[in-house]
């Protein structure tokens, strides 16, 4: 096929520390609050995604995400194809012999290196991915700053997904959401030590859901306002002063603090949003436990809408974080990898955590069906492996 | 025994829908915002208390709550006994004549008429009866109001069960706590057919407790101020209305939020405080589903410290709450007196429950051990049947 134009990026996932919850704009997806994430390797979790355009496709935008087609026709995924469209077209006026790329279909093709099942929230690392992999095809200059206004558009939390390291997303004012834009904190490199063990709740144990729904909260908690006004904003600079000075300490305590605080306010939402289930608490229990046993603060719990625990900690203290878990969990997925089997189980510290919280540990143990090893990583990188072969077509 | 004096009484348990969480005065126990809550019916729910003293009586004041012994040397007791005999010391002052009660040693007998391993919080009968059997014993002139001041120093919420019907505490704002009490807002004759049923979560399911604190909350929330200064307030104002109006829909709609706003706060406490489980949210659901059923709110659900949930309904909709309950709890401890035996089983709500939260009416089968039917009642009610026997002895 003549005329084909392909560029490719990995996109990662992040888990914030602090969290986004609430909307000052829906259709813009300003946020009522600044957030704060750290961004997760991508050997572990990332979102693969070739864009392509071809002035001979006559179907229409698409998008296959892990072999199946989705709808692009949505507010989210059109915003984001004509803002990076306009930029191009700004490109293609500015330069006459540019190829007019703005004018042609894009079809786009994506695929997770995780199960969807895991219930992580893969949109951030979607839209992340989507967003740069056009921005690449268009050869945009647009800084990873610039995009995260676009990737915003197409799910809040993607825009911290554009850079790697310690991201913060600054809620900003302005009503057209120019100044509500990611940042870098820090880059992975500062903090190079930080590791996630994500704990994932097996589906049985995901009883009695609810439909979630930000704005609920915003328009029906009288705890909220407070949350957004006064509590964030403290600890926003509380959590950047944390990761400049590497104090894991303050770190893991501002993280729990404000998991908590964001699932408060979905308690106090009407009806009630309850994330955190009997599995939840028994994994915040181990790691109570674990700080008990450690005298200080050395692995940090945090939730985002679902039960699934993810739980940060040090590279130095793996065998009493990852090892206490591991010798609870030993059985479940997720312990194969070369990671993984270099984790040794740290029974002595399960043997403290069963005397302190028996019922948590058994409630893990029949609750959750497998875990995730990871750490800190980079942001999107380019890649020349592409997921749409020289015909156009899909490679697998 | 020559020289005995007795007096006995009942008094109720309460439940509040506006809540009592935070102390601006632990020793006093005068709260951070004021609450309110229903008597329940002594018939289902009460202590029932004799006061004695005798001039023979050598061996100090003393307790027996259920056979057994109790200490009677906390700070919380002892202010009630001190309060009292103060009262008791002016009367005899003012009246030579009267015997010297406030100089003789109590012996007091206490009896609840529900388990304690129901895991209702007895505290508030129990010093609500003790106070006023020591009152009748004294033949002290004060009013329930100011009953309630010394009440509240035993338990806070003691200070509500020493009226019947529809009971306010009003915060109050001296040091002193002089204008900390309670006050009726409607007597029970006002709104008579207001129900409740008692959902007691079974002992197994009571996993991963956590060690409350109230203070703890207080100290380390970031949510709580503003529920005590700005969401407790109006609510207040609101829920009177909705008693003085009989709105069930409005007393229904202030109670669960009030509910989920006290569980929000504690779960904004550090560490976290989690009263709620799966089983209470099992309970939640079936909750909505009613509700969603019956197009409106015929049926509130509240949570105090714990995991049972106390569900309020008006008589004319049983059939449509404590019947579904009934369908699926049928079989649990609780429904053998008249009342359970007259509610109808709902199995057609049950049908429409299990189609919209299945795991929900499993998990609620599975999760309670038994149910108490009740509703509103009358305050503390002299009695002449006496726990204490003319010899000055236990009557059992």
């Amino acid at each position: 096929m003549s005329e084909l134009y392909r560029a490719s990026t990995t996109a990662p996932v992040n888990i914030a520390v602090i969290k986004y919850w609430g909307k000052r704009d829906p259709k813009l997806n300003l946020p009522t609050n600044s957030s704060l994430s750290v961004t997760l390797s991508q050997s572990d979790l990332r979102t693969h995604t070739t864009a392509s355009c071809s002035p001979n496709n006559k179907s229409g935008d698409s998008l296959i995400l892990n072999g199946e087609s989705q709808d692009v026709s949505g507010a989210r995924t059109q915003a984001c194809f004509r803002e990076l469209r306009a930029l191009r077209k700004e490109l293609e006026d500015s330069k006459s012999d540019l190829p007019k790329l703005s004018t042609f279909p894009l079809k786009i093709v994506s695929e997770n290196n995780f199960p969807t099942a895991a219930g992580l929230a893969s949109s951030a690392a979607g839209f992340a991915a989507l967003v740069r992999a056009i921005a690449n095809l268009y050869e945009l200059p647009s800084s990873p700053t610039d995009l995260s206004k676009i990737a915003r558009q197409g799910s809040g939390s993607a825009c911290r997904s554009l850079f790697g390291g310690y991201v913060g997303w600054e809620q900003g004012s302005k009503d057209d959401g120019s100044d509500s834009v990611a940042f870098q904190v820090a880059p992975a490199s500062h903090w190079p030590n930080m590791r996630a063990v994500i704990l994932v709740v097996s589906a049985a144990k995901k009883d009695v859901s609810s439909t979630s729904g930000m704005q609920t909260t915003v328009a029906t908690s009288s705890l909220f306002a407070s949350r957004a006004s006064e509590t964030v904003p403290k600890r926003m600079q509380e959590m950047q002063k944390a990761i400049q000075d590497k104090d894991f300490e303050a770190f893991g305590k501002i993280s729990m603090m404000d998991s908590n605080s964001f699932h408060a306010t979905c308690l106090d939402t009407y009806p009630p949003i309850f994330y955190l289930n009997d599995v939840s608490r028994a994994a915040i229990k181990i790691v109570e436990s674990i700080n008990a046993s450690a005298g200080k603060i050395i692995a940090a719990y945090t939730f985002d809408a679902g039960p699934n625990a993810v739980v940060y900690y040090l590279e130095e203290n793996e065998k009493d974080v990852a090892g206490v878990f591991k010798a609870v969990l030993g059985e479940k997925e997720g312990w194969a990898g070369e990671r993984g089997q270099a984790v040794e189980a740290n029974s002595a510290a399960l043997d403290k955590a069963i005397a302190d919280a028996g019922i948590a540990v058994g409630a893990l143990e029949e609750g959750i069906s497998r875990i995730i090893l990871t750490g800190v990583g980079e942001g999107p990188v380019k890649t020349e492996e592409s997921l749409i072969d020289e015909k156009g077509e899909p490679t697998s």
